[in-house]
C-alpha cells in the first residue's frame, strides 16, 4: 500500500463531499455564507472526515449518507477553530497560512460563521439520516457525534482551557491539563471514528474499543501539535509558532519536558495501533493513518 | 377559558421541562455548565415551547418526546441571545433585569456558554429522537428546527441585522429590514410551531399553513419589540429603551413610523388568528396566544 497516495486519495473524496454539502446560495444579503465558505475552505488536513471514512469502510459501510457525516464532522471542527482564534479567546489572526475568519470578515462574522456552521452540522446530520438506509445506525452515529461535540466533549474541553488561561482553575495542573486534551481534542477524533463505525452498524463493544483507540491517537495528536508549536516554523506549520507560550499556555510540554511527551506521543500511538488490531476487517491504513498524525512534521 | 391562568400553566410545564434537561453535572472543572445553565435559567417568557408544546396538542400528540424538543428549543433561542449580546455584536450587559453572560462570565464564557447550548439543544433533540414513538416524526420536526435555527433561518437574520449596522448593506432598507424580521425572529416562532405539529404527525399542507402563521405572528411580534424599544421603561422590559436607537439599528419605527407600525402589529395578527382557524381541533388558547404575544407591554 502506498500510503501516501490512499491519504490523498481519501482527502479529495472527503473535500468532494464537503464541496458539495457546503452552501451556494446567491442572492442573500451580506457575508454569512461566504464567511462559512472561507473558514471551511480555508483548508485543513480533513483528518476527521479521513477517519470516520476509515472507519465507516472497516465495518462495511458502503451507503452515500457517510459524505453528509463527514462534512458535518469537518463543520464542527471548523466551527469550534472559528471560535478558537476570536479576540476573546486565543486571539490569532493566522491559520494554515491564511487570515483566520475574524481577521478576515471581522468580529462579529468570526463568532456568526462559527455559530452558522455549528447549526449546518446538525441539519447536515439530519439530512444524512433522512438519507440513510437504517436509520437507526443513522440516529446512533448522529447522537454520538452530537455529545463528543458538546459540554461534556469538546465544547468542554475548550472551556476548561479558556478558563484556565484567562483566570487559571485551582487543582492538580497536568490533571487538569489531560482533562483539556482528553476533551478540546481526542473527543472529537473519538466521535468521527465511532459516528463512522456506527453509522456502518458497529456494536456497543465495537465502539467501545474504537472510543478508546480514538482516545489514544486524539491524545498523541494533541501532545505532537504542543511539540511542534516549539520546534516547528511559522513556514511549516502555517501558524505562529511559540503561540501557546505567547498565550500563557501550560502544555504538556512545559509540565513533563519535551523528551518525556516525545516518548508518550510513541506509546499512545503504539495503543492505538494495538487497539486497531482489534477490528474485523483491513485496518492496514487507519494504523498508518496513526502514525502520520503522531510523528507528522506539521 | 382563564387565559393568563392557562398560559401560567403552559409556562410552568416548559420550564420544568427545561429544567430537567438542563446539564446538572459536578465536579466537572470550570464554569461550563454554570454559565450554561444562568444564561437558560435567568428567565424568559418562553414562549416558543409554549408555542411547540400547543401545537403538538392540537395535533393530538401525546408523548414525552415533547419535552426534550421543547427544551431543545429554549437551548437553540438563549444560545442565540448569549452571542447576540457580545460586545462584538449588541453589546448589552443587561437582559431581563439581570447580568447578561458574558457581563456575568467574561467574553470568553459567553461565546462559550452560546455554542455550548447551540450543540446541547441538538444533543436533547437525538435524546428525544431516540425517546419518540414515532421516529419519523420526530427525524422530521428535528430537521425543520435544525433548519430554522440556521443560515438561511435565525443565524441568517442575525448576520444580515449585524453587518447592516457594522457596515451598512446597500439595497432596499425597508426590503433588508424585513429579511431580518422574517429570519431572525420569526423563522424561529416558525420553527418553534412547525416542529411541534410535526412531531404530533402534522402532514405537508397543514404545516405550511403554521409555517405561514408562524411568520405573521413572528412578525408582529418582531415589531411589538420595536415599539416597546421606544415607548417602553427599562423597569417594564427588563432591559435599556432606546437600544436600538443607541446601536444605531434603523427600525421597522423609523421607517414607516409609529402609527403604520401598531397597524401592521394588529394586521398581522388577525392575518395568524385567521389562519389558526385552518386548524384541527380547539386552537383558542393558540389565538389568545397570539395577542398576548402581539400586544405585549412588555
Amino acid at each position: 500500500m502506498d500510503f501516501n497516495k490512499e491519504l490523498e486519495e481519501r482527502v479529495k473524496k472527503a473535500n468532494q463531499a464537503i464541496e458539495e454539502c457546503l452552501p451556494k446560495e446567491k442572492n442573500i444579503p451580506g457575508n454569512l455564507i461566504e464567511s462559512m465558505r472561507y473558514s471551511v475552505l480555508v483548508g485543513g488536513k480533513r483528518v476527521r472526515p479521513v477517519l470516520m471514512g476509515e472507519l465507516f469502510e472497516i465495518f462495511g459501510g458502503t451507503g452515500k449518507e457517510i459524505r453528509f457525516f463527514q462534512s458535518a464532522m469537518e463543520m464542527i471542527h471548523t466551527s469550534s477553530l472559528c471560535h478558537d482564534d476570536l479576540p476573546a479567546l486565543d486571539n490569532d489572526m493566522l491559520r494554515r497560512g491564511k487570515k483566520t475568519t475574524h481577521a478576515q470578515f471581522g468580529e462579529a462574522m468570526g463568532i456568526l460563521a462559527g455559530d452558522a456552521l455549528l447549526n449546518y452540522a446538525y441539519e447536515l446530520l439530519f439530512d444524512g439520516i433522512n438519507e440513510a438506509q437504517n436509520k437507526e445506525n443513522a440516529i446512533r452515529a448522529a447522537r454520538i457525534l452530537s455529545k463528543k461535540s458538546g459540554y461534556l466533549g469538546m465544547l468542554g474541553g475548550q472551556s476548561v482551557d479558556v478558563e484556565r488561561e484567562k483566570t487559571g482553575i485551582e487543582g492538580d495542573q497536568l490533571e487538569i491539563l489531560e482533562y483539556i486534551n482528553e476533551k478540546k481534542t481526542a473527543a472529537l477524533i473519538e466521535g468521527a471514528m465511532m459516528a463512522g463505525a456506527a453509522l456502518a452498524g458497529a456494536n456497543d463493544g465495537q465502539l467501545e474499543i474504537i472510543e478508546k483507540m480514538g482516545n489514544r491517537i486524539g491524545l498523541a495528536f494533541q501532545i505532537q501539535d504542543d511539540i511542534l508549536d516549539v520546534t516547528g516554523t511559522t513556514e511549516s506549520i502555517g501558524k505562529p509558532v511559540f503561540s501557546d507560550m505567547k498565550n500563557n499556555k501550560e502544555t504538556y510540554i512545559n509540565i513533563v519536558g519535551i523528551e518525556e511527551a516525545a516518548k508518550k506521543v510513541i506509546e499512545l500511538t503504539n495503543e492505538a495501533v494495538a487497539l486497531a488490531d482489534q477490528l474485523p476487517r483491513n485496518t492496514e491504513f487507519l494504523k498508518e493513518m496513526f502514525s502520520y498524525l503522531s510523528l507528522r512534521k506539521k
